[in-house]
C-alpha cells in the first residue's frame, strides 16, 4: 500500500474517491504501528477500527465529515484519549485511564479522523532531543548508518510521520517540540499562538509556553489539521502575493558560529530562491530576536521555572527517582532560579513581545529552526553532560518565538552534505497566525516545488 | 479663607462663579503647605501662582479648561514634575530634576489644575504605613493625644486633604497606597484598574500592580480627577439604581477575628443602611478573596518579588545603605521567594481574576479597607519586627484587589470609639471600573448622607 507517501489531505481525498478503504488503511497503519520499534507508547486498534468503519460508512451514505474524514492520525501521550493513560513519556505519572478525550482529541474525532495511537516523547515533554529510557528513543535513521536523534519532545510523533506510519502526527511545542523534530525527520510543523487552542486534557509543561500542532509532510496538512483540531471547518486561506510578501532573513542568527555550515547553506538557498520568485528578502538584524536570545542566556528559561512549579509536588516525592535523571535534574535545577529573573522574564517578554511586532512592521521573520542536522545519538545516551550541552544548543533558537508566543512554521530545506535534514523557521508576531500561515502557503508553494 | 471645607468640584464651581480668587487660593495652599510638618518634599510656588493666574485669566476670559480649572492639587513626589527631583521619598534615588511632566501631571495641567507641591510617602512606595525617616512622618492625629500613623505608602497625600491644605491630592496604589492612607485619615480613594492610566514619568514600585488616583474627601472629586488625569473631559455618569444593584458582603473577611470591633460596627451598619436604601445586600463568602489571601499567605507578595526587580541595582549599590532600613530590608527579602511561588502567583492570579468575575457576576464586593484604624506611632517607629508585622496586617486586605487588578474605592464608614477612622472599600472585577463608578455614586449618596 503506498498511500502512506500521500498527504493526510490527499488520503481524504482518495477515501471520498473511493481509491483507499479507511478500514484496511487503519489496519495497515495499526501493523505498522506495532511493527515499529519505540515510536508508540500505546496503540487503539479498538477505536480506530471503528472509527474507520464509520468513515467508510459515511463515505458509502455521501456524508463525509471533513476533507480528513477517515484519515489516520497519531497523538503524542501528552494527549489525554478516554480508556487510555496518558503516560507523559513517564513511568511515574499516570494513575488511571483517561476519562474523557481531550478537546483537541474530540475535534478530531468529530471531523472523522482516526485515532491509531499515542507517541513516545521525552518524559514529561522536556527535551528538544527525543531521549526515552523508559520506551526507548524512537528514530528514522537510514539502516547501516549511525542512528541520530529523532528531536523531541514529540519524538515520536516526528517518526511515526517519517517512517510513513501515519501521514500526520499531533504533538505539542513548549520550547521547540514540534519544530525541532519536523526539523531533524525533514517534516513540517507548525506552533500556533498560544490562544488558539483550547489545552483541555493535555498534560501541562509549561503554562504560559506550552501550544499544540501537527507535524506532517505537507504545509496545507498542518493548517488543515489546526483547523479541525480548533473544531473549525477547513478554512478558505489564500497564499499570499509574494511580491508584496517581505521576508526579514534575520542577520544575527545567520552570523552566529554556530550555525552548522549546511544549515546555513540551505538557509541561504532557500532565501535566493524566494527572492527570485519574487519575494521581498531583506537581510537585517532583528533586535527582539537578539534581545530575547540574551534575556534567556542572562535569566534562564521560563519554562523551566514553569515546569518545576508544576512538577514540584511529583518531584518531592520518592517516586522521582524513577524519572530519566536527565529531566529529573533539569527540572530540579530550576529552583535556583532567582524571583527576579522569574519577574524580568515575564516582564520583558511583553515588551519584546511589542518591539518584535514594530521591528518586523507585518514582515515575515525567517531564521534556522535549528542551528544544526539532528545529532548522532549514541554520545548523548553516555554522557549526561554533553546531553545537556546539546539539548540546550538544539533548543536555543526555537526557543525565542516559544517566550515570544510566535507562531513558526518549521519547514524542510533540504539536506545537508551528510544527507540529514535542514530546516527553515518562518514566524510572526503573537497573534498574526492567520498573515503567517498565507504568507508560508506562498513561501511553501514556491520552496516545496524544488523539494 | 474657608475654601478648604469645600470637595475639588465645588472650588472649581466657586473659581468659575468669581466666588474665589485661584491665585489667592493658591498662596494660601502654599502658605499652608509651608508651614505644615512633614507634609509636602517639596512645594513649587512658581508653577503654582504662574497655573493660578493663568486661570484667573481663562475664567475673565469666558474659557475655563474644566470644572477644576484652578483647584490646587498635591502630587505624591513619584510623579515627575519638569525642574523637581523625584526624590520618591528616599534620599539615595533622585540624581537630577525631572526633564518632563508625567503624563498625569501633563493632563492635570491641561485641565487647568494647579500644582501645589510633591507630598511625601514611604520610601520607595514600600510599605503602608507611612513612616518616613528621612523626610518626617506626616501625621494628622488631634492635638493632645497619640501621634497615629498616616497610612501609606500616600501618606503625604493623605495628610494634605485631611489637614485642608489642598482638596485632593494624587498618589499611586500598589497594594494599598491610595487606601490605606485614605482609610486612616477619613478620606476617599479610588484605585483603578491597571489598564486605565498612562504611568509614564511615575517612579514605579512593581510594574504589574501600580496604579494611580487621587485621594479626596469626596467621591465625586475622585472621579472627577481620575477622569481629567487621564486627558478626558468629564465623564457623565449617573448614580446606579440601587434596586438593580448587588453588594456582595464577603463575609470571609467579616468572619476575621483580626477585624477591630469598631471597623466590623460600622461596616455593618453601612450594610444596613444600603439594605434600608434599597440596595439589594447580601452576605456570603467570596471563595477568590479567601483564595488569594491564601495564595499571598503560601507564596508572598507578588509586588516584592517586582520591586526587588526593579530596584536590585540600587540595593547592591554601597548607598544602599542610606535607605531606611525597614524598606531596604523587606525589598532584600523577597530574594528569598522561590521561582515556584512567583510562577504560581502570576499563574493563579488570573486564574483567581476570573473566578472573582464569575462569583460576583455583576455585584459589587463589599469588604473593610483596612482590618483596623491607624496603629499609634511610637512603638511602630521603636520597634522593626512590630513594624513588619503591623504592616503586613494593615496591608493584607488591601492586597486582594491589587493582585486581582480590581478597581476599587475606600469610603470613610464612621469613627470608632476612640474616634478613629474606619472604611469601607467596593471593588469589582479587573475593568469593570464604570459599573463599579456608577455604583459607588449611589452607595456615596446614600451613605454621606448620614456623614
Amino acid at each position: 500500500m503506498d498511500s502512506l507517501s500521500r498527504t493526510a489531505l490527499a488520503i481524504g481525498q482518495a477515501i471520498q474517491d473511493g481509491d483507499i478503504d479507511p478500514v484496511a488503511l487503519a489496519q495497515h497503519c495499526l501493523d505498522q504501528a506495532g511493527a515499529s520499534d519505540a515510536v508508540f507508547i500505546s496503540l487503539t486498534p479498538d477505536r480506530a477500527l471503528a472509527e474507520a468503519e464509520a468513515a467508510a460508512r459515511r463515505r458509502q451514505l455521501g456524508i463525509p465529515l471533513s476533507p480528513l474524514d477517515g484519515v489516520p492520525l497519531a497523538w503524542k501521550d501528552l494527549f489525554d484519549i478516554t480508556g487510555t493513560l496518558t503516560t507523559a513519556g513517564s513511568r511515574v505519572l499516570a494513575k488511571a485511564p483517561a476519562s474523557h478525550d481531550a478537546t483537541a482529541v474530540r475535534h478530531a474525532t468529530g471531523s472523522g479522523m482516526v485515532c491509531i495511537g499515542k507517541t513516545n516523547l521525552t518524559e514529561l515533554a522536556y527535551s528538544g532531543l527525543g531521549l526515552n529510557p523508559h520506551y526507548g528513543t524512537p528514530h528514522h535513521t537510514p539502516a547501516r548508518s549511525e542512528p541520530r536523534v529523532p528531536g523531541g519532545s514529540s519524538s515520536g510523533s516526528a517518526v511515526a510521520v517519517a517512517k510513513g506510519i501515519v501521514p500526520a502526527a499531533i504533538g505539542t511545542d513548549t520550547a521547540g517540540s514540534l519544530r525541532i523534530p519536523a526539523a531533524f525527520n525533514g517534516l513540517v510543523a507548525y506552533r500556533p499562538s498560544r490562544a488558539r487552542h483550547d489545552r483541555l486534557g493535555v498534560t501541562p509543561l509549561a503554562e504560559s509556553l506550552d501550544t499544540i500542532g501537527a507535524i506532517a509532510t505537507s504545509l496545507p496538512d498542518c493548517l488543515a489539521i489546526d483547523d479541525l483540531l480548533r473544531g473549525k471547518t477547513l478554512q478558505p486561506r489564500e497564499p499570499a502575493d509574494p511580491g508584496h510578501t517581505v521576508i526579514v532573513l534575520d542577520t544575527t542568527c545567520l552570523d552566529d558560529e554556530r550555525l552548522a555550515p549546511g544549515v546555513r547553506q540551505n538557509l541561504e538557498n532557500s532565501a535566493e530562491r524566494l527572492a527570485r520568485a519574487g519575494f521581498r528578502v531583506i537581510r537585517r538584524p532583528i533586535a527582539s530576536v537578539g534581545d530575547t536570545l540574551g534575556l534567556i542566556q542572562r535569566h534562564g528559561w521560563l519554562g523551566a521555572a514553569e515546569a518545576y512549579t508544576e512538577y514540584r509536588d511529583l518531584l518531592e516525592r520518592d517516586e522521582a527517582e524513577r524519572m530519566d535523571p536527565r529531566v529529573r535534574q533539569r527540572l530540579l535545577a530550576a529552583r535556583s532560579m532567582t524571583p527576579n529573573s522569574v519577574v524580568t522574564l515575564y516582564r520583558q517578554r511583553r515588551a519584546l513581545q511589542a518591539r518584535l511586532h514594530q521591528e518586523l512592521a507585518g514582515a515575515i521573520l525567517l531564521t534556522p529552526t535549528v542551528a544544526h542536522v539532528a545529532p548522532v545519538l549514541a554520545p548523548l545516551e553516555a554522557d549526561p553532560e554533553r546531553f545537556a550541552e546539546v539539548n540546550l544548543a538544539t533548543l536555543r533558537l526555537s526557543m525565542v518565538a516559544s517566550l515570544l508566543d510566535s507562531p513558526a512554521i518549521a519547514m524542510p530545506s533540504g539536506l545537508d552534505e551528510q544527507g540529514q535534514h535542514t530546516s527553515l523557521q518562518f514566524s510572526a508576531p503573537r497573534g498574526e497566525d492567520e498573515s503567517l500561515l498565507r504568507a508560508a502557503l506562498a513561501i511553501d508553494g514556491c520552496l516545496s516545488n524544488d523539494r
